[in-house]
């Protein structure tokens, strides 16, 4: 088994990576536990839910289960009801434990509604895609969408353990393991030109989901995620770097729709506007543009993006969280390996946009 | 001006007692503020909307005005959502500042709300009831109703500034000013016997709001509260016993629904319940249970509770946020000055709603 530690003024944790883990998730739950509620989807539910009732069952602890509906269409004020109704109809108090088993989704509601119910209970995270794995697991972004914008109802809430099996990888889409690997190479990009490289050798190998590669893509990706977190936990400096990709990203989702793509495809095809815009503001090198263009079209994700006018286009990102007095901000690369935040004349952001829709 | 200040690991902040400190909002607004957001309701904005709105204006900050319907029956996840609609729709961003200005439901609903848009922007409280002045605005406890209990959602989130005005009280009903003296005296059974004798003896120029009495009950109030959240901000143990007389109230307020009672009548009720069950289990010496009885029919607040049925009763003072593995648990004194949580035996409590319901 690989740790990760992650160290926040939030809270303390390990990420365990390994094989099987999914098995002995009942060492992650607290011996003060009064009862533990697994929260799951249709999907996931029926492929991993046995195998995890009976790894909880261990415990001894009174298990109470929830199956929500899959998909991004569902993160929302309605379905968080629901869990706060089922918590509350279920008698779950203060030192009850929730798992959340899935993937972004499961667990971005999941752990908002744990950071809520009663003001906070504990819970864990259990990462089914490798976009949770690498990502939005770790870290403590918790959150619901609006109708007017993505993620903007949340709350910064660390989970008490990350528990990331590998092996469940096997039974997701080949579309979700390009989606994940495109928050994977983003850390190359931002902080590891080395990481990046590797992503570049090893991509036949990450889409073939070879075990070795892919443990070492995990436990990088949760290890840089982890040492910005525990820099920055509520995002007032540094954090946004992880940004990469999201201004343009949120913005196709939101324009088309939650799920008609998937985040981690809208966050590749935004990482190369983004390179972009860094080529036409910070003078990144046009070989590093078309190398970061090339990988995120050899992981398999969208490098074109839709064409919804720039006034739209400009609408859209102003939602974006790291906006402040209607500026927008970016996370922008001055080489591959070094991020920077900033803003941009309206001018070259037209420029790029026309550039990188179709 | 008096000012108490409070050290949390969530924030450190101050809370200013004077008379037109109404007028004086713009000097707690920070530098870096994009924009500001005053959130009042229709009884209070009427009343002191202008003043405030003419105050913050010295900012030059944009300002924008929500309105929302007045009571506790509007501290749901509905008027929530009209909140965050309403701050995504004014482009409200991360460096905003929101001012909370009313009593306790809209300081609870607007923190709650500041705690959780875009992961946490800043608030400021400015109380209007004093109920909110000596309680619920102080120390950071932010919630919103679930229609299966009272606070269910919510957060622990400091405000950067509390501004307690006490011209304010003037328009106060007389009804909410007994309802506010509740907390007042709570302070003392719970941790200041002399506050407590000062209370007796002091209790009429209270009632008639005598500036300096009114004063003085503020700040030793707000002292004693923020000692208490200072040692134990997200109530893992000493802050519980600033619950006295909520357990039997939060049953009273859910079984009547939310606004028949008001909280601090509830509390007050529920206090001499708390007083008879502390007689029962610990041995408060009944001279002190017909104190605490005298003192609370003396403020005005009611002290016979609704006759729920002892099954009723025992239903849904298990919902309350303290009780674990089924078990309800309660502050009680052991005497007046001194407060401890635990569990009771059954008898004991159904001896005890016999006899303090009608």
């Amino acid at each position: 088994m690989s740790i990760v530690h992650v160290n926040t003024e939030g809270g303390r944790y390990a990420i365990h990576i390994a094989p099987r883990i999914l098995q002995q998730l009942a060492t992650s739950i607290p011996e003060n536990t009064t009862s533990i509620v697994l929260i799951s989807n249709t999907t996931v539910m029926p492929l991993y839910g046995e195998i995890v009732k009976r790894s909880l069952s261990v415990t001894a602890k009174p298990l109470h289960v929830l199956e929500l509906p899959d998909g991004e269409a569902f993160k929302n004020l309605e379905t968080l009801n629901t869990i706060y109704t089922f918590l509350l109809s279920k008698g779950v108090d203060r030192k009850s434990v929730i798992v959340a088993l899935g993937g972004g989704v499961i667990g971005d509601i999941s752990g908002y509604a744990a950071a809520t119910y009663m003001r906070g209970i504990r819970f864990i995270q259990v990462p089914t895609t490798l976009l949770a794995q690498v990502d939005s697991s770790v870290g403590g972004k918790t959150a619901v969408n609006h109708t007017l914008g993505k993620n903007m109802i949340g709350a910064f809430y660390q989970p008490i353990a990350v528990d990331i099996d590998v092996d469940v990888l096997k039974t997701l889409p080949e579309r979700e393991i390009s989606a994940g690997l495109a928050e994977v190479i983003k850390y190359g990009m931002i902080l590891d030109a080395d990481f990046f490289a590797w992503c570049e050798e090893n991509v036949q190998k990450l889409r073939a989901l070879d075990p070795d590669a892919l443990s070492y893509a995990i436990h990088r990706s949760c290890e840089l995620k982890a040492q910005v977190v525990s820099e920055d936990e509520k995002e007032t400096g540094l954090r946004a770097i992880l940004n990469l990709g999201h201004t343009f990203g949120h913005a196709i989702e939101t324009a088309l729709g939650y799920g008609t793509w998937l985040h981690g495809e809208a966050v590749g095809c935004g990482m190369v506007q983004a390179a972009e815009l860094s080529a036409q503001v910070l003078g990144l090198p046009r070989e590093d543009v078309e190398r970061i263009r090339n990988l995120v079209t050899a992981i398999g994700c969208p490098v074109v993006a839709p064409n919804l006018g720039t006034n739209k286009w400009i609408e859209l990102m102003k939602i974006d969280k790291k906006s402040e007095g209607g500026k927008i901000k970016f996370v922008l690369l001055p080489k591959i390996g070094e991020a920077v935040v900033r803003t941009v004349p309206n001018e070259d952001l037209g420029l790029v946009l026309s550039k990188t829709v179709k």
